[in-house]
């Protein structure tokens, strides 16, 4: 926690209804009971930023502010300050059991852009529907591929998620048909949050200033493109080609757990490039846009970020507790959880999870 | 405008700053002036409603309350009422001249949609890049294809947009190379805005009720896909598949104009299925979401929506004023204006209009 260059707590969670709140452990200190404590010269004209019903204020406040904002909080949690320890009343109301919390997205989405920056995953992709040959397309790493997303169909871990429906030609019929998607995957990804000043249309932010406008990075399960779960982290200082190990289980009801490794150091996924690339491209960006890295896999099937790659398209089954699939069925549980370590410090994203609804 | 299965005003501007206005010939009505005097059923508790920044508020009641704000801005407007009549003080109030406001966004939008309806622009394109004998895509006319676009990008009227930059590979070249964007193309397009209360993630909209959850139309530039440009329309009953005659202008700066008629009578534009489609898809909408139909081009070379089509993807000029052109050059500006006409009763969509600036 002492390495500035590493990830670093304390993760930030946006709290029940009308503040946010700052996990540490098992517990989470309410920012805003003590608002008035973020003194610095950065922050102390800006404390209602603390008392929001999302985060999006405080992201758009400049980097020194979210650096002296973490600086402030862990001071406060240092053994050697007393302002907490021995004040009991502003204790209890400012430090809440994470049990006792209700998650929230920690901001509102203005908009939200997911890349395809995984050298494995668009491999395998590109092997499964144009053959080997022509694998990965020749603009890939010249590139940030991206797609714009729906940022309403963000929703906090825990949400579950009913399955969609649409038209489908099954092989041999003469017309499309209508009915519930069977081809329904998780997508294990990353994503950050935007923070900073909202830039104007057609200005670029350029690759050396792109620090200033990433907030944070969160762990995202994009339930195939529609619907995407997250559990956020709080970084004041991120590396941005991150080495995380996440790892996913799925969990069929009444069944026991299926678990995936997943390294992720293999991962081409550099958020300054996708930005700054996002910028030129004509895009403003505004704080509580979020950006996701796309599938994130491994080079070897262990460490596949998705059941479309561990199925090979269906082609195999997939062992799943004493079950096999081939796509998720209604009623899998799927969590993701990731841990980053370095040089012997493991800092965990905690969970992202939901449970598959069948269709209406 | 008493035809109410026909579209009919009044236009529904967002005003300055704090209030939202309704035009009138050369005038503009101020709502918030005259919130007081929506006492109907719908909205006399609602009142609110016309004193947002934003449409949001007013587009997320029913339907119920478009109509009746609808019936009660004929009533104050009518010959035979009153009420704003006698009202000089009220009346000097609540009437502007358009000249004088500043054109904002009807609404804050939340997500983006653009589809891709046009059976004569997707044919173009598909010969284009396909070839004659693939040119329509097996699946067109089976769901409306579409996608997400970037919320912030959308702009009223009137604002200058800033060329692109980005990575191209020319013909013979080893590698791609960055610069600004060569082949800037406008898109005539329509959109409508989402009303009505906000749906779950999941939650089907049926086609019989989508009629409840369309609130108004607009004509749209689409900048090849970054920025859009739009003028409003407000109707509460609004044909589905409309018969509109838009005009396109560009001109080139210090030049004549060139001008293009379209047709949109031959348009397979149906809000209804695309709108229902997104929501068995999995989406959950909201007021203030925007749904573009694609480039709109009729079936002839005059009646094409975009310099793509014109120019036949850069293999012929185009007369443009005593110039010509492939693609917009900078300094460029183009207009866009629209006409519907049922019955000898004409309908103005009002001028969407932006010019082009060099990359930075």
């Amino acid at each position: 926690m002492n390495d500035p260059d590493f990830f670093g707590g304390p993760y930030l969670y946006c709290g029940a209804q009308t503040s946010y709140r700052v996990a540490i452990g098992e517990c989470i200190l309410d920012l805003s009971v003590i608002a008035h404590l973020f003194d610095g010269p950065a922050l102390k004209t800006h404390q209602n930023v603390f008392k929001q019903e999302t985060l999006n204020d405080f992201m758009a406040l400049p980097r020194t502010a979210w650096l002296e904002a973490r600086s402030t909080i862990q001071k406060l949690l240092s053994d050697d300050v007393t302002t907490l320890k021995e004040n009991s009343e502003l204790r209890e109301k400012s430090i809440v059991k994470q049990k006792d919390a209700v998650m929230h997205l920690p901001a509102t989405i203005g908009d939200y852009t997911d890349f395809y920056s995984s050298i494995h995953h668009a491999t395998n992709v590109g092997i499964m529907f144009r053959g080997k040959e022509n694998a990965l397309m020749p603009n890939w790493k010249w590139l940030p591929v991206g797609y714009h997303g729906r940022a309403s169909s963000v929703v906090p871990s825990g949400t579950p998620i009913r399955r969609p429906s649409g038209q489908v030609k099954p092989e041999g019929a003469n017309e499309p048909s209508y009915g519930p998607s069977k081809l329904l995957d998780f997508e294990l990804e990353m994503a950050f949050f935007v923070g900073g000043p909202a830039t104007e249309l057609g200005q670029p932010i350029p690759i050396e200033k792109t620090e200033e406008h990433i907030f944070g990075v969160v762990l995202m399960n994009d339930w195939s493109g529609w619907i995407r779960r997250l559990f956020s982290i709080w970084n004041t200082r991120i590396h941005f080609t991150p080495d995380i190990s996440p790892e996913v289980t799925i969990k069929p009801e009444g069944a026991p757990t299926f678990c995936m490794q997943n390294q992720l150091q293999a991962h081409v996924l550099d958020m300054k490039q996708q930005l700054a690339h996002h910028t030129v491209n004509g895009c403003n960006v505004k704080s509580g846009d979020l950006m996701g890295s796309g599938t994130v896999s491994g080079p070897e099937e262990g460490a596949y970020g998705s059941m479309l790659e561990l199925s090979w398209r269906g082609s195999k089954t997939v062992p799943v507790g004493n079950q096999t699939r081939k796509f998720l069925q209604d009623g899998d549980e799927v969590s993701l959880i990731g841990v980053c370590e370095k040089d012997g410090v493991r800092i965990g994203f905690g969970e992202c999870r939901g449970k598959v609804l069948p269709a209406l």
